[in-house]
């Protein structure tokens, strides 16, 4: 019997680690103020350091993502990593080549130290004593994670979304440390839309009666609010278009109208599901933390403008941005762009034409992988 | 003292009426099948019915709107109909020479019968025991309370957004009646993008505890769920360049940030004030119903395409969109100005350069004001 290899051109089984730093009180002296920890970051590695640890590169992921960005679990795991598609031998980001980290954010669900950790100081979840953290915060606890793996200079940090947020930051606050940065379909500063998609899903958690000020773990989650959140959020991720092409205006198991409230429509069937869904990996409270930091990121803002803000970035920067995508719209990688060409930075920009809206950059491999991968040659050789 | 004389070009103070007809279980025969009564029709009228009653005008409504489209309630009311720029003496809908009507929706909650309305039978409030409803069965109330009124020609219907549906519907489904019909920021069916936001919104106001199946009438309504569906419509009704206009990422009430949940952003406080304010004038069960026929509107699908719904239509049709509504974007109006062509209707079409998104058609009032006027007078010249 003949049956496909899923290994093949995939990292395969991996496994997860927690790196721990930091006592009670003391362990990253947060944007806010507020020395904090313990820290716990889980990780993930696929390839392998060379002896100069000079081939390693950093993905950071989206706002839902974790550290499971390739591979499986085990031979039984039906799931590959968030990004299967571009990491893994002869991908866009090649392991045979390449050492790749991939981490949780601070303020995570996915084993970071998040809202939903333990505080040692009380013995409880944080929930919302847990401080509030800004993508720059996140940044600081994958350079404690980078330092203690012992590389000095990363190869790149590459990340979409809300991790192209985090490669900007990376190269703008530790340029010594940071050879590239490849940023997707991502932005300097969110959009007053931006804003007000994230705000309406944090209130819709708010609302919901289960959300007990953030105090819920241990008993009924604030499901609905969560659901309602990534409602909202999985519209945004799509484009008109590709709604249009994958359910168009069909009705879920019915050729024609009820006339009642059993009539959904495929795309409001298909929210319904991906909200339930969302609610069994992801928790409430980290939705309200890494949204609002994601709201304050404006990268230019601490620095008098973009253009001043890479004016100590070292990196070579590869900016991507896609046709269809309404929530990071291509004009807002060009404000990118202009500001690294102002600065006198090395930089390439593509705009790939794609129908996915925000998600194609977990979605399009072809163009992806080899704009992708030919300026990972171009740093590599030239390091 | 001079003080600006605020019924200048105004209708000045109107009274609402209401129209009632029907007998319990009789009245309008629905197309769920269901014969529907009674009915309340709460209308206002604007303006002189000529002898001839030949310079009727029927203004329909959008989604939130009401009967109350011009004037004041009376000299202390602070707060003018919601079509106040468009319809007065010498504005775009000339009451000095036309006569207008303007009824709220079947469904709705402002007069006109819907699911907050008692039902005779139980001497309860319908709440979800109200029939499901369509776009059509809308307007076949508005054709009563027009033939109730004894206009056999209506000279034009006019609408925005939900309004322009029910003009559209009228010009097919009624050709005798109508000789012009006027469809602004509007469509002949939603996107699954459109239809996936009406989904969120009904989504958030039944995951309210409140919301109880439809049963809260007397008690505490669904504030919250319903609120969140009004933040989510608000946000398809502006546009990116004006949010980014009007708010920006300017915090309420501080200069930097706290880091801390009082740090709002002007569009996130914004947006909570109008949920707030939607919850005080609107039913949440109007929400679902209304909304969910929204849905179902689908112009061409009973007869085979647009063109052949638009085969037996009689009227002149005037289509209006604007560059910068992505919620009825411009190629939706030239998919309804293509298909009337292809059935050799007289149809004039423009897109209005304008960026407050899909309520452009309430605030852009110079060049609509202009294009309609004109519109009208052909049609009334040519009557």
């Amino acid at each position: 019997m003949f049956t496909m290899d899923k290994s093949a051109s995939s990292v395969g089984i991996v496994q997860p680690c927690d790196f721990e730093f930091g006592r009670v009180g003391e362990g990253v002296l947060l944007d806010n103020g507020q020395n904090f920890g313990p820290v716990t970051v889980r990780y993930e590695t696929y390839g392998i350091l060379n002896k100069e640890k000079s081939n390693a590169i950093l993905v950071v992921h989206a706002f839902s993502g974790d550290a499971h960005a390739a591979g499986r679990y085990g031979p039984e795991d039906e799931h590959e990593g968030w990004w299967e598609n571009m990491i893994g031998p002869g991908k866009g980001l090649d392991t045979t080549k390449y050492f790749i980290v991939s981490s949780n954010v601070l303020g995570g669900c996915r084993g970071t130290t998040g809202p939903n950790s333990i505080n040692p100081a009380t013995g409880r979840e944080y929930g919302m004593t847990f401080p509030v953290i800004t993508i720059h915060d996140m940044v600081k606890i994958q350079k404690e994670l980078v330092d203690h793996l012992g590389i000095h200079s990363l190869l790149a940090v590459i990340g979409g979304s809300m991790g192209g947020m985090q490669a900007l930051d990376w190269a703008v606050r530790y340029p010594e440390q940071v050879r590239s940065a490849a940023i997707l379909a991502s932005t300097s500063r969110l959009t007053a839309q931006g804003i007000a998609f994230n705000a309406v899903g944090r209130s819709a958690i708010m609302s919901d009666p289960n959300w007990n000020d953030g105090d819920y773990y241990g008993r009924a989650v604030p499901a609905r609010g969560l659901a309602t959140a990534r409602m909202i959020g999985h519209i945004t991720y799509l484009s008109d278009e590709s709604m249009r092409t994958k359910f168009g205006r069909r009705l879920r198991e019915r050729e024609t109208y009820g006339y009642d409230f059993d009539d959904l429509f495929e795309i409001e069937s298909y929210l319904n599901h991906q909200g339930d869904k969302f609610v069994e990996r992801f928790d409430a409270n980290s939705y309200i933390y890494i949204s609002k930091a994601m709201d304050y990121f404006d990268l230019g803002e601490r620095y008098g403008g973009l253009a001043n803000a890479f004016s100590q970035a070292k990196a070579k920067f590869l900016v991507v941005s896609f046709t269809s995508d309404w929530l990071y719209p291509t004009y807002q990688s060009k404000e990118i762009v202009f500001a690294l060409m102002k600065a006198s930075k090395d930089v390439s920009f593509t705009e790939i034409s794609c129908p996915f809206g925000h998600d194609s950059f977990l979605l399009e491999t072809e163009r992806q992988s080899k704009i992708i991968s030919s300026f990972m040659d171009t740093v590599y050789e030239g390091r």
